[in-house]
């Protein structure tokens, strides 16, 4: 599996190259699934922060985007998408000034799991157009949202009783590899409110993981994928990708060679993450499949060639990395590269990364 | 431990907390620790990444400072700060190129663990003034370095017999906890340097772990340290710092209380990373010491209360998080916030973040 020195010589490493290729077969995959389930596709942006691929996933047939933080949904409502679901309780002044600026550009939704949220929602909003509001659930995940189907209902007839929301159905964030938990939650959930007479325009579930699975939970209407456009190890892990669906790699370089078994490379903790995902290892390398990465300092991965037959690595030489977890990876460079046919295509600033707030 | 309202109430969270007081006490207590040692200092920038920071360790009284990257070398170069030493196999046209006209701004000394290094700093640098090579030894650390003090010997000669490149000394990073194993390794190296007829000019050492026995490794004449800066919760378990001499703390909100015992922060893995460094869970709640961050997400982060008596966080609460690993957070913001007297003083870009290669 040699590596296209053309592609990759004139890059400084380490470097986050995207296979365009891969990545536009990844999104038609996943609206095709979508499109033949009749459930509408929500993409997440939080894994590429990239306006164009936002676009892209649109004009595929996505319904809308997915963004985690105020400061996401400004940079896309700003290229110009329309439709964002921002799937975070959002609090405080500071915050809720700025949603509100946010809601003059978009048709925005927004989650809340709880009362102060939906109260102070209710007081930025009071006396403009209504805030489109999911109820967010925790349908096994524990993370946030409400507990029970029937807090749920309460918690929606808050946001219908508030000037200036408008309730517009569930959203969920589901546990991995537990597919029935979450379709037998949001079925319970579904007929609680059909029996309380309030109408779910949305129910939302979301994942890459069981993203082949999705269309098992019947009651939703929608899916949120983020991670899906380039995969990674933890997602061939999970079944929902192969090595030849991953398009993100962080090409790297051997800097050392210290011992018959060990290879030392150019990226460590702030160019991979050090999300492990229940894996073992920090990533897979393409070129040398048997080779673990079984640590990582801040710059450097320390790999053990104990498992490799036939060649090693040498100094000097490049290795492509598939992540761990491509979401953190993209967010911590500033640029990432795009290549097709073997070639740079494309350099692009990720323009959504480093937006905390 | 009541949170200052007043310092934070402006500040949209997350955002990274820099207390300037205990900053600068931090970096006077190791100067004043390497001076009463006779120990050159030689700050590691990786944690702040600021070059304010940088001419300040300068002005207490370091020798100069340490890089991790090209990028971050040129960054403090451009500052005006001339003594940099680079802790990094240098290998590649893109990246020697890079370190030539560096060179052209400051002292700049490099690291080679291999030969192939030291033939490719040597074709670069051939012809010009001389470049400072350290030999990098593995002195238990498993990471780069060569393996033996004979193995030093024979590449340190090979960096006297080239071209372009004088041999100035050995550079280890040490493993943390066993002081004794790299003191003896170094003394062994000085040793058989001695016997060589080789001058090591500079012996450099590091690591912030094992701060203040520094002095125990008798052989060492710099140390360089970087997370002594912040500290963070590894050097609080390591006992290197208290939590009074942590100085960065990570300011978040409670977004959401979905059970009696279930908090959740708006930080998660891209602001607080996954680091673990050997310990359970992923910070130090100040408010809630009892708390226990046990998951994140990217930008969740889940509290288990079971083990809080008394108060619990109520929704919209702020707290702060003192990071496992202080390196890694600094390098996911974009900016950090300095306060004093618990005022913010001062908004700092982190100038040298991103600069990957």
């Amino acid at each position: 599996m040699a590596l296209p020195q053309s592609a990759f010589s004139a890059l400084d490493t380490p470097a986050v190259c995207i296979d365009l290729d891969v990545v536009d077969a990844n999104l038609q995959r996943f609206q095709a699934y979508c499109d033949s389930h009749g459930l509408a596709a929500r993409p997440h942006i939080k894994t590429h922060k990239l306006p164009d691929f936002a676009h892209r996933q649109l004009e595929l047939g996505a319904k809308g985007i997915t963004c985690q933080k105020i400061g996401e949904a400004q940079v896309m409502a700003a290229s110009g998408i329309d439709d964002i679901l921002l799937t975070y309780n959002i609090l405080g002044e500071v915050k809720l000034a700025r949603l509100k600026e946010l809601a003059q550009h978009c048709r925005l939704t927004v989650v809340a799991d709880n009362q102060v949220v939906v109260d102070g929602l209710a007081e930025a909003f009071a006396g403009g157009p209504a805030l489109r509001v999911l109820v967010e659930c925790d349908s096994g995940g524990g993370r946030c949202g409400v507990q029970k189907p029937a807090e749920a209902v309460t918690l929606a007839q808050a946001v219908d009783g508030a000037q200036g929301l408008h309730f517009a159905g569930l959203m969920t964030y589901p546990p991995k590899g537990r597919i029935e938990v979450v379709r037998d939650w949001l079925g319970e959930a579904m007929h609680t409110f059909q029996r309380a007479g309030i109408e779910c325009e949305v129910i939302s579930s979301g994942g890459t993981p069981d993203i082949w699975r999705a269309h098992e939970v019947t009651a939703a209407t929608e899916h949120r994928a983020g991670t899906y456009i380039y995969n990674d190890r933890m997602m061939v892990r999970a079944g929902a990708a192969s090595w030849e669906t991953c398009g993100l790699d962080v090409l790297t370089t051997v800097v050392s060679r210290p011992t018959e078994t060990r290879a030392v490379l150019d990226a460590g903790s702030k160019a991979l993450s050090s999300d492990l995902g229940g894996l073992e290892g920090h990533g897979y390398i393409r070129e040398y499949p048997d080779a673990v990465i079984h640590s990582l300092s801040e710059e450097h991965a320390v790999v053990d060639l104990s498992a490799c037959t036939g060649a090693k690595p040498a100094i000097g030489e490049r290795v492509r990395v598939v992540p761990n977890h491509a979401c953190v990876v993209s967010n911590l460079f500033n640029s990432v590269h795009g290549l097709r046919d073997g070639k740079v295509e494309r350099l692009f600033t990720v323009e959504a990364r480093g937006l905390m707030q």
